[in-house]
């Protein structure tokens, strides 16, 4: 079981440090409206590629969740038993904020490196009204959030199946995050994973930290929902 | 059945939303000309993306069709039964209604949202002339969507033929369809799937529904042209 | 014969149509300096791309090499036969004129479209000095086809050695021209195909039919020179 | 062993020729602001493509380090004999030295080519401080250095252990290289690959050798640290 807890630690750590460093150290290189800058397109490929990697390193020791929602919803579905859910979600969200914390310390490496705990995705924060990217409402936010985790779900479950081809599931599931985030980003910047959130929010202050709860509640809803769905999908073929 | 159908529902809705939404949400995030938008290039890659993680998800209980287009297309390439053929064409123009209707719910969400539905690709909408991203031609856009859509055909068959590597046709055809936006998007902003476009048209307004005649018509004759054509390339060594 | 002939044709003509289609359409949309088109990035996925979809479609059928420098040099590497070559150049080289000419048609269709016969890189042709997109030498352009088309052979054999993993031959070969066009497109537009550049350059005008024969010389020149070296790098472990 | 040598050289030439070389040809393309050139996504995914083209090459003949901090680290994992260290480490130096040489000749075909011995990211060289693209610290280059190749070693003995699927680890593998590079070229324009470092410093000039000594100090540093990190995580299930 330490093992397992490592796994998840180490890959939920990778999926903070990747996805919210490429974000916070390279999505606006060279400044505003320079394109030498990765953008939108490549954080949300950074995001998926720590899933696609991490699931190929960790895999077979935890299964690869890296997030509660995952968690949540494979316990929903019947993949994951209830007795490990408080552990696994301890281990992911102690590996986010050590990446924050890691992420603070190259990032303050810079001249002029300030976080303003007012602006929306300040250090990589989720947000919604005032502090969502795109300015997108808490009603938007909250069904965004919802029906992404959902579908997260289902291909995580699908992709995982018996039936389905053996070895993929890795490359389905990391890119399925890069299109949520391709999606996304605009609306919340992105979540569909609490752990993810709160490693970074500890760092970004007090706004961040004050939304909190819906980068909680909307995923693991949404990952309750998508692990029911597909376990009836997926169940005898029907 | 009606789990068949249930994934072709599902996974027609992941792609409208997916392809679509990123190409309302996020592609020109920040205002025009700003590098930090995904464009064409991120929206292709969410089209294919949707496609990827879509027939690793629900591949191995419906086939993975996520279109009229293509299962005409397996009908006339012999690799698909007549009589699925209008249930099929049903579940994914309703998942694809659906994710319209979703993604319409989301975008309401920002300030200043509006559709103008006399402007080209108005909420991810296909068009041809005035409604064309780049003005072309009825005639450019309907050979344009011909060709391409063959092509999907010829792909999707080559890849799932049983000489084929096992496995990987998701990623063959997911890519294909990346390939296939890279290229027409500024042609019809690219449809190749008559479901896609019913499920943004009925939301974009009298223009986009006008045109939608076209987006039935040559990605249906495309898909039959392209399953002939390698039911004769695929069949017995030659 | 007939289709694997067949195979090679419909092979060349999708990487030429995707290639040079996304180059033709899409790398420039919205005017120089818009950040929603492709941009080099952009072309060389979709480059990639033709070939990993079509070796996954035509692999099983004709090897899908799509690309007179391949077929040359795998006769170099012991893996073509030598009576095959003239017919499989032959099948690419007309493939490869269909999807100029049906690129041709698609792309007037474009209101103001016109073509400069004296422009680096028009109607995607490629080219050295003057019609170099970023002015090299016709030295450093010969060196740069000749190294590029040497490594993409090593690769294509290594990729398809009875050693490497089964399967993913289409994505490692494919992916490789991704590579290659995100190194090159600044310096020949890059050919590493004389199918490709011969399919252009007969609707580019005079300007890159006069150049068109480095690009046969230089990649087939690597090409052999890539069959040897590995022949010799992946015989009997050493 | 010599065949085993000759991958690593042609693999770590081919790292550093389209890696590199991407950066110096196509990151900029068109001028400063210009968003046809590559960026830093381009970039990160060349480097990506160049180890996963190279490792289904070249991985069934040496293994496909391509990477002094490779070979350290998989030595401390106890996946790599002693033995064969340095001269792994010595062809792998040749290789990128080979590289940047051709990449040179390349180069200086293109008018006004000049390098700035001076300017942080000079022929794609790695720095800190005054070289760092983004002016980072020592600190916080030789943190973000010795956390990446950590992690990347980490990736990579996990998606080559036995128990991850099988023919994959090249597609993890070189997506990780991507990912590391999407979070840190603002940082130190990314080493992780102390070959990489010296082949292109040796005709960037003098800033670049005389910081040389970090690209070597903290991937190593890295790589013995992931290495023993993953050796206890993947052995016997816990």
């Amino acid at each position: 079981m330490l093992k397992r807890l490592g796994a998840e630690f180490l890959g939920t750590f990778w999926l903070v440090l990747g996805g919210c460093g490429s974000a916070v150290l390279a999505a606006k290189f060279g400044g505003d409206g320079n394109p030498l800058g990765i953008g939108l397109l490549g954080v949300s490929l950074a995001f998926g590629l720590t899933v696609l990697t991490g699931a190929y390193a960790f895999g077979h020791i935890s299964g690869g969740h890296f997030n509660p929602a995952v968690s949540f919803g494979l316990w929903a579905g019947g993949r994951f038993p209830l007795k490990d859910l408080v552990p696994y979600v301890v281990a992911q969200v102690l590996g986010a904020i050590l990446a924050g914390w890691i992420l603070f310390q190259i990032a303050s490496g810079s001249p002029g490196f300030a976080i303003d705990p007012n602006a929306a995705g300040a250090f990589a924060s989720n947000g919604y009204g005032a502090l969502s990217p795109g300015g997108y409402t808490v009603a938007a936010a909250f069904l965004c959030e919802v029906v992404l985790t959902a579908m997260f779900l289902v291909v995580i479950m699908g992709a995982t199946h018996p039936r389905a081809p053996a070895g993929f599931a890795p490359i389905a599931i990391g890119l399925a995050l890069t299109l949520i985030h391709l999606i996304s980003i605009p609306v919340t910047n992105t979540s569909v994973n609490p752990a993810r959130s709160t490693g970074v929010a500890l760092f970004a202050g007090s706004g961040a930290l004050g939304q909190l709860w819906l980068f909680w509640l909307a995923p693991i809803a949404g990952g309750l929902l998508g692990g029911v769905v597909y376990k009836w999908l997926g169940s005898e073929k029907g």
